[in-house]
């Protein structure tokens, strides 16, 4: 059938490839990545320890000033990814605003997230209202809205960054920022309104229109959240491989607060050990209470409050709280809206050994960092 | 108001810096391109002239079996990055059969699209449906539909081909593919089916169900789509900045007939020079019919009979028919539809100098490819 | 259980509602038809035949001019229902525009589509498009749009009027209208130009903007309609309960062409005899070629061309056609949006007897009328 | 321009409308309504004063078993229509639930809305969950979902019953309603599952798919509703025409409970005064707290604590808290979904005198029904 090609010389062929790469072009059968019968992420599974990060993000604080840094965060890079990345799509970083700080207004087309760590009484205002940040507190920044943020209070304030950058900036070419004429956004609503109008489900203010794609709800409350999921673990298991997971949605749509990442808040019971699954979309995860251990593609990662780890796409991964007396709650984001709205979200359970992978090895000791090097006399 | 940080040294920086790099961290003021004001793409405008392309694509033929390469295709690599990428999220290929030759059956999460540059007589069968390929048709094998291609005429069809492998596969790592038990996966249907199905406007068979997100019409010919443009362009003038232009959609929807990607074609009338604009969103063009230029941020590019050239995102553009006497016509597609999903499309119009710009550069005969190769005795 | 109520004596009930009815309520369990399984719809099955209703027609052109009647239109009145209805939620008429007159323009919130039954040149101008109608075109004029009509040809020319009247305007209380200040509207368009722009399937011109509900198509041809039945009638038999019947849809949504109505026009072959189905929804159905019957729920109606009948919603009904030559072809239109959009759509196959009711009556010709009545000189 | 139409006299006229209507057809210019500029609905502005109807409501036990009439309701008749239609296309029905009793498991295709009036200890439970109803809460049975009600206390419960059987069983002709097996249906859930699922406003539970078109929050309870109200009117005015108007809504939409029916719970400031306007939609008001009055096209109607009061369609309507010390507070239902999803929403503001209409005339005392009969030794 294909009798118009000839037997040809491994150097015929080698000439003709280095001739058409003279010319931007290349033989697409030599890409072996291209018909892989499924993904093989770049993206590393990998765990950021917070009693690692502590030190080095108040030392950041230590040696360079926000004015300087505009925003003083350390950008969790993965491992198998270049720089910016925590996953191929997302941005991991912890942000770090001390007593006094102000963190001035600009808007970009990067939408973000925040999950605040520690400190109570930073604010961050997002056109026009302002809202208290408490520990646990789940905050949005969507595509091309005002913000700036601030601290006010005595301590150092400290919090989880989730953006985009990577599909928006990188791949698709569409990041536009630009900075507000004042350093702060004048605040046009009572501070927290939008909790007050939005946090009652089922109850929508009929004087607003809300035309936007991402939520109206500036502040998730980590005392709503909280308190919810303790009472629905009262009466159901939840899922099989998330337990008892809510999803942070937007009151016009109970879809995704964004229409580029999705967050959620689980809660595994004392003693539960999720069944693993795997699915499209890699995941950041933290730690917002409670110590236990995930286990993604066969190997073992041991967590403690505030850590930060990273499923990548189609990674198994399972989920167990080591404690039998405290609950354990996990926040985390991905980008499954992207991946709905093209078609691309896929899942499977893991069915092999009563749904949980044999462990092969624990995310070791060795990868630790080591104290915070306090090079000079600071 | 920074009280808090100390006037640090360089050296303790960089001391800070290193001790943060091996924890897989990073300090975000060091990417200077997070705050760019807009996007500067790696993307690079470029064009590869096919006067150059085919005898390299042809040669490909004589060496390379598609036994061997399983789809024989040239990809088009962007100088701008690497490998397969002809944009930040779009795959741009120039595909070879060879009369007697058949692309066995697979199917993958990537979505294509197919303009047919050359020859009559291929077929491509999706999903049970075969077509045969005439030289500007418009073809599409949707993400996860069974797909084989053969040439059952005597000479060589060439057709350019669309993906979205840099998006699906490398930043959303939801790349799945598998093979047909068979070559040829079985005809369920009468050749051209949706054709008399979906072409005539605004007419929709009640019998069939459509649930996917992508067209149901397999084939939008040439004829169809040359005579409405023609049709059109005696009476309106279309778009300042776009001309005649048709995007090919789903009958379903009235959108683009895939969800990653849309598809047009468009018409310039003799002597027609359209004003610039800019949008987020790469575009890869083809040259369907006529010889013109277009001007990509200030650089003139000339173009012939299936040439291909690449508009990266937010570089201004605008296209210009060379003829006073003949039509025009190029073939596009982007990754708009997500953009839009993404709420991330955004459009500016060239508004100095009567809407054209001034041209610095022109792509240059310097850069142009040689005789092929023809290495050796074969 | 319910020890409270006593044994009441028929007296006092009556007492009871008596004193009820002087307040404006009255006793739910008095209405009867609340708690019944199924519809039994007050509209009835008929048929109206056209060798009855064209004299009249054209004795109302001789005796009612345009300007006294503003539309001179004979109502389809359904024996079961008061006045305007030809189901419970839809009107149809039969309209005369003799040569030289017009129906002065105005806009109304009820929507309407026309089929065109005999007479070419007469047009119809709807938003600044104007159309030359030909029998077999159907034509809508949505919600709100200003229309005027008008007959330039030197014959009567007559056509079906479908409209939601009385969902509209009795059941929502929602009917506004409004003249333009002068007889008729200015053109703004080419005349057809919506035509040239949607009427090839799959192409869809980016230069305009359609944000309207309702089709931006003015006229489907009668052929390119008849056309498209036919191609398909050679190779597929459609549904077993409809035939080849083809949906009138909005080619930027692939649905209904407008909120309130859906139109369709569908092809019996040769011999074909439907199975029979009901579901919600009443159907108005016009012969547009062939003779046949239909059977509605068990009684045989008999049709010729233009006859108009009428199938009520959850009657069963299947359709024959009565020749071993010809084709039949019948238009229809319903108010399966609504339904679809409130959720209140049901079908179900009738399963017995090969799918075909047995008859157990005639529509008659007792029921026929007689010569047009010409009292007086006339 | 008309020539062709002879100057007719009355009796060839009469003669053939008397001909038409033997072939049951009529002359569309003798319906002088269809050319209305606004809509002129035959529902009345109404008022039934809950001093009035108790006692009837009362005396209904006492004559009448559930047994007997299935659901114990007194249907608000309106007095310009006949029996069922509280407007056009709505219905309004006080049900009475005597200690003991149980109204039987059935569903219909007619949804329904409940507003608890009296009593607390009675229960209702949709599709296998229970929840126990109390003054103020709203509670939703959709279309086609298993539904009984009960009341396990010692008092007799009431409550407003809205159904949509005007549109769905008459205009629409698309009413079923079938039994269950048994009297009651099993409970599958634990009791008000949804409310600790749903009520809780921008946390969606994962582990659930809710597939409907209809709320999956059962029960709407008047403690979170009233509590949100008051929060916000400590710092809104709201609206001008609906003050602190909030809408009862789908989380998984942010749209109306059903798809048929919006419902609303509105706030009056004490003292505060609404501005006029009027909508499409004719809504049936009951108060839930206060006295004050509404002036519905001029007439005044003075209400107090569970009255009942129509507003029609596109009638000017303003309300009034009649006390400077209390809120007022008004339950509401309308069709306004219907409206949305047809194109046939409007809305205009009345202008003049500050927003207020002159009161012509007020809903008079002889209007009142006096005491209720109680013929026999009763």
């Amino acid at each position: 059938m294909t009798s118009r090609t000839r037997i040809a010389t491994e150097t015929e062929r080698e000439a003709l490839y280095r001739d058409m790469e003279r010319l931007h072009t290349s033989p697409l059968w030599r890409y072996t990545d291209v018909t892989r019968a499924e993904p093989q992420p770049r993206t590393a599974a990998h765990l950021w320890r917070w009693s690692d990060l502590r030190p080095r993000v108040l030392r950041m604080g230590d040696l360079v000033s926000v004015e300087e840094a505009e925003r003083r965060v350390m950008v969790l890079s993965n491992p198998g990814l270049d720089g910016l990345g925590a996953t191929g799509s997302l941005y991991a970083g912890i942000q770090l605003v001390l007593p006094g700080e102000v963190a001035r207004a600009h808007r970009h087309t990067m939408a973000a997230i925040r999950f605040i760590m520690e400190g109570t009484g930073a604010f961050t205002a997002v056109e026009g209202e302002k809202t208290i940040l408490h520990p646990g507190d789940f905050v949005t920044t969507p595509n091309w809205t005002w913000h700036n943020h601030g601290n006010e209070s005595p301590d150092p304030v400290i919090w989880l960054d989730g953006l985009d950058i990577p599909l928006v900036r990188r791949t698709l070419d569409a990041g536009f920022q630009e900075y507000y004429p004042d350093l702060e956004q004048p605040l046009s609503k009572p501070d927290d309104l939008s909790q007050r109008q939005y946090s009652a489900g089922g109850l929508r203010p009929t004087w607003e229109v809300h035309l936007a794609a991402h939520t109206p709800l500036l502040n998730y409350s980590w005392e709503q959240s909280y308190a919810t999921l303790s009472r629905l673990a009262r009466e159901t298991d939840g899922s099989p491989w998330d337990a008892i997971r809510l999803e942070y949605v937007n009151p016009y749509s109970g879809g995704p607060v964004l229409p580029t990442m999705a967050s959620y808040i689980q809660l595994l019971r004392p003693g539960k050990h999720t069944s693993a699954h795997r699915h499209t979309g890699g995941t950041v995860y933290q730690v917002a209470q409670g110590t236990g251990w995930s286990v993604i593609n066969g190997m073992r990662f041991d967590w403690a409050p505030k850590d930060v780890f990273v499923v990548p796409s189609w990674a198994y991964h399972e989920h167990a709280n080591a404690s039998e007396r405290e609950d354990a709650v996990l926040f985390s984001y991905n980008d499954s809206p992207v991946l709905r709205a093209l078609g691309l979200l896929r899942e499977e359970a893991y069915l092999e050994t009563d749904g949980h992978q044999p462990v092969g090895q624990v995310f070791g000791a060795e990868q630790r960092g080591g104290p915070v090097v306090t090079a000079g006399p600071g």
